[in-house]
């Protein structure tokens, strides 16, 4: 968890920016975003989060957080792939905040050249109205899967750790280590079961190194590369839950009794 | 027209990178890439063409033409916008050429971050067989309209000038002037009867400025403030051409008299 105190000291006069994730991608930790935008504020700096996580999943008031600056990417709201967007306040200082990365044609106000990907931006747009319409039905019926899931796991597999925030994950995440197993191994027996678990995130996929994120927890690292992610969504069944529930503990016991 | 023996004095030991647009995209001039590309490679530097222009007009061998590095642009065969392609030669050096924009993920080989635009690229395939299909009988259709245009103007219209590039320009693309009309009235005018023409290329759009390409190829400003483009493409029909023609000299004559 985040020391706030410790924040408030870290922060200088010379602190120009700081970013914190809403949500993490591999634990679901949900952060005090709120918090922390308010002592990033009080202290001239300017405040961004990556709300990519969190998006369909909470309710974000981008007026009760104090940030500067949000993103948010469609393919996690079910969108289409390729497709984001970056929430700027009104007010913030672009010219030395928003640097130009992509130059030439001198679309967007000269802040990003190029032919739009347009139907990308329409979908999206969907994409984010239905994920506000279905968000507390999604997390209704979503939420209790996930928790049976933690619950049997934890109940039926000995040697087993949660890696969650308590009382402050994303509904639908669940990161578990499995002592003695190796996440990548795992994840293999799954995926031939047609079960598929990620380990780490998607962008490390193919790296070995055991997960900063659960390193930074203070996770051994033994105990960080045993753990894998399963994630719920919209179109997790409860008979989803109950397969993965027939193979995982023999699947354990048969990687453990190697 | 390109001074290729002024282009071989100009590049020195010291030219890192040449870079030139396959077809110019406000007048459709064809460039000499092969020509240009042979002298940017006896000298040793690195030849770039942006080809998004003649993609789908103009048969593209890049084994033929010696470049290192070749864009090409979705949107304009018709394919999904916001899409685009970089064709790198294999041995040209990444680490020094090709800087990384966009950091994070470290998605395709870290060179460019983020979740790929999956669809859009699907998309872009596809629209790129289609175009490679369709081109020969893409261009014995509308080169003729395009000419058919050419000479109606030139013949019902007095004071008007062609901005081609004789024998060079893409068989899709007419620019000329109207002396004594503004581009961007002779635009709206045309709009008004429903007939989309151009000023300047679409990244300049609302900029007043007249156009620097036609000012380079030597054109006065007056004459280049007074040009329009039109376009024909795959769904251009005899009759559009037709109502062009009907229409077009009176609207001209109607702006000269006011």
């Amino acid at each position: 968890m985040i020391d706030l105190d410790e924040l408030r000291d870290f922060i200088t006069h010379q602190t120009a920016l700081v970013s914190c994730m809403y949500a993490n991608n591999e634990t679901g930790a949900v952060m005090p975003v709120r918090e922390i935008a308010e002592i990033v504020k009080e202290k001239g700096a300017l405040f961004h989060t990556d709300a990519v996580q969190a998006a369909g999943k909470l309710e974000i008031d981008i007026n009760e957080i104090k940030a500067d600056l949000l993103s948010v990417s469609a393919h996690k709201i079910y969108g289409p792939k390729g497709t984001g967007a970056l929430f700027v306040r009104a007010g913030t200082p672009q010219e030395t905040t928003l640097r130009t990365l992509i130059h030439g044609g001198g679309q967007e106000i000269g802040r990003r050249s190029g032919t739009e990907n347009v139907a990308g931006i329409v979908g999206f747009g969907e994409a984010c109205e239905i994920a506000y319409k279905e968000m507390a039905g999604d997390r209704e019926r979503i939420k209790p899967l996930r928790d049976m899931l933690l619950k049997g796991i934890s109940n039926e597999i000995p040697d087993v750790r949660y890696h969650g925030e308590p009382g402050g994950t994303l509904w639908n995440t669940l990161n578990m280590s499995f002592s003695g197993v190796q996440g990548e191994s795992l994840a293999m027996n799954l995926d031939i079961e047609g079960i598929a678990v990620s380990t780490g995130s998607a962008c490390s996929e193919g790296k070995v190194d055991p997960s900063h994120v659960l390193r930074a927890m203070g996770v051994s690292k033994e105990e960080a590369a045993s753990s894998v992610r399963f994630s719920l969504g919209r179109f997790t069944e409860k008979e989803g839950v109950d397969i993965v529930m027939k193979k995982l503990p023999g699947i354990v016991s048969r990687i453990r009794s190697v």
